[in-house]
């Protein structure tokens, strides 16, 4: 007998269909004897239609209240799937954060988890019923309903696993697992039976969408079994853990690219202490988030400074770089939106020569001209233009022979 | 400087734009200095969509569950209106039940107030922003959200004035008070100033539903001063409060009636102990709810007996009263659905005497046929043949003078 953490994003339950093929999945496991606390969403396209009430009563909704709101969702969604097991003859017996309870700080809308009472859960679980939670949400130590902010659920099914100690918490969502790299780029990507939560950071963050952040590194934080599973299909989906010696055989365990990203470039800057946070602090306060940033070695006392921001920003953020470009008196601004970055993840790196150099040998064999590079322990990062992103990535996946099991590469 | 409950039912927050202009009620008594604590209902047709899904889920939805999924729709509501109300500038701060807390017992979709802790309340409200509570539920001790049942948001607001010793709880609604009798029956029926507790019970369960029965009786007991008014049009409504010697005048306060009744008669049944028992047993075990009943006095050794049901349970009461007539060796069943109740209410009746036979020479000049009668300290009921209700009605809306302020009336 196991105990599990189910978490249901909102497609899962987007439907009282889906909710009963939930019920079904939830009552099997119980059947086989295990302990079952299922996480879920709010029902898909809830989240957005009380959003759209929110901003018909205020420009800016006041957090607090946003959150109060919110978290209607979720509660909507436990009490249906409680019924669903209900009537399958399951028992089952719903909590919302605020119930279990689930503290959180009082940073409305982006609340963090601090601590959880398992009590309840625990004795539910003894008495041999499914505990049905409320992602996404908690309460404060003053009682205030708090939210964790958009894809919250994963945190709250990760914290409750590590509370309750749980054997695995499944994530269920709409892909079978993690892949090699995006299959509608690379047909021949592959689901990968392990990954290390580094790697799976690393792969996040670049683009692949699967999984919050936050809630792997809280995995990782608390040694918490994930795996990555689909809804609608069987599979033993993608187990993300920690890096086992089965593993060292990886020398790269995917490809991430992220489409979203553009360019800025000022020349001619002053090479002084303080030059990047003059460059970069005007975009800072605008809320711009900056992504890769490049300094090249000076020469002539002055330097070039490269830095990517998201597509969206790329008007604002050249703006205000001509302001400052003029502050500075740099030689020019100049940029580029039509960029992608392309990066290879692996644990492996940390014990191999000669990815990098493999990687760029692919790219120039191709004839890709690299733009910029980034590296950090388990990844290299490249921007490259946009029009050879299917190209690099298909390449990249041939050479690092990602199609195959057992990363039979060597160099 | 006062201390108000408002109470807006589904209809008054039925929109966005619905909710603003409730904001704008609020804002305006809060500029005037007073406290304000408004309670809300879930938005119309929104309680009803989440019994829906419920339905689609459980046949016999679980009841624990059910409260967890009806209590989002009060907590949308209450989310919205302060986010109105911040918008317009006005400090609004919104609780659920289970954060106020209002304490009940633990009988789910039913449950009854116990205790309200007004701590939160008080405070906010002496920090000079609007309180907004959502209505209709509680949380039991054990910290299970409970509901009291449908109307319940009268009883909440009733029962946050009585803790707050407010100066009056007003209950917005659709009508702009409440009226000698139904205006589409009689269009001279006029909006009553005032009635007290024990007319309003009578008038209310007759089938003026303007006000949950459950909410005066709070009322009464706690002394809450209460009025009733219209959500969309100005006005003073109608004060409901205590027997005051201004009242003394009043004879009749008003003429309710009941369109949904139907008789049932069974004849030739043996006049011994117990017989009354025996024959309603088998009605009560089908929950089929019985309002008058009368049983003549007996001839014979037999006597008659006649009660009134919902018309809707007519035919299985009429079935299960066939079988019980057979096991008494009664004479027979009969029965009629074509029948309604009339009522005239009045604390005056209790110091005049007369106002029974005004009714029924009234009624025999319309050469009105009575079919039962039943009569308390404050109200006396016929039942008629429905074809009559409107002239039943009209004819003693004269006779007692309703339609003129200040009860004229002389017997």
């Amino acid at each position: 007998m196991a105990v599990y953490v189910f978490k249901f994003g909102g497609t899962s339950v987007g439907s009282t269909e889906r909710i009963k093929a939930v019920a079904d999945k939830v009552k099997q496991a119980h059947d086989q004897g295990h302990q079952i606390v299922v996480v879920v969403s709010a029902m898909s396209g809830e989240t957005n239609r009380l959003i759209g009430l929110a901003k018909q009563m205020q420009v800016q909704p006041n957090e607090r209240e946003m959150d109060v709101l919110l978290s209607t969702g979720e509660q909507v969604t436990v009490a249906l799937l409680s019924m669903a097991l209900h009537e399958m003859g399951c028992p089952a017996c719903s909590y919302t954060g605020s119930q279990v309870k689930i503290l959180t700080d009082n940073s409305h809308t982006k609340a963090r988890i601090q601590e959880i009472d398992d009590k309840k859960i625990r004795a539910d679980l003894m008495a041999g019923k499914v505990v049905v939670v409320a992602g996404f949400q908690g309460v404060d130590a003053a009682g205030n309903i708090t939210t964790l902010g958009r894809g919250g659920s994963d945190t709250t099914a990760v914290a409750l696993a590590a509370a309750l100690n749980a054997d695995e918490c499944h994530i269920y969502t709409d892909v079978d697992g993690v892949y090699t790299t995006d299959p509608r780029v690379e047909p021949k990507a592959r689901r990968l039976n392990k990954i290390t939560f580094e790697e799976m950071l690393e792969m996040a963050s670049l683009g692949s969408k699967v999984l919050q952040i936050r809630a792997v590194e809280f995995a990782g934080k608390y040694n918490v079994a994930l795996r990555v599973l689909s809804s609608f299909e069987g599979g033993e989906g993608t187990l993300i853990t920690y890096e086992e010696s089965e593993m060292e055989k990886a020398l790269i365990s995917g490809i991430a690219f992220n489409r979203d990203e553009a360019k800025l470039t000022i020349t001619g800057v002053p090479d002084v202490p303080g030059i990047a946070s003059k460059i970069l602090g005007p975009i800072a306060e605008l809320n711009i988030e900056v992504d890769m940033i490049i300094q090249n070695v000076a020469e002539d006392a002055t330097t070039d400074f490269t830095f990517t921001v998201h597509r969206n920003d790329f008007l604002k953020a050249k703006e205000i770089l001509q302001k400052v470009s003029k502050e500075l008196h740099a030689r020019e601004v100049t940029g580029d939106d039509n960029i992608v970055k392309i990066s290879i993840v692996g644990v492996g790196m940390r014990s191999h020569a000669g990815i990098a150099s493999t990687m760029f040998k692919v790219l120039a064999d191709e004839a890709i001209n690299i733009i910029m590079i980034s590296t950090s322990e388990i990844k290299i990062s490249v921007v490259v233009d946009e029009k050879y992103l299917e190209l690099a990535v298909r390449s990249l996946h041939a050479t690092f022979n990602l199609e195959q099991e057992g990363y039979p590469l060597t160099l």
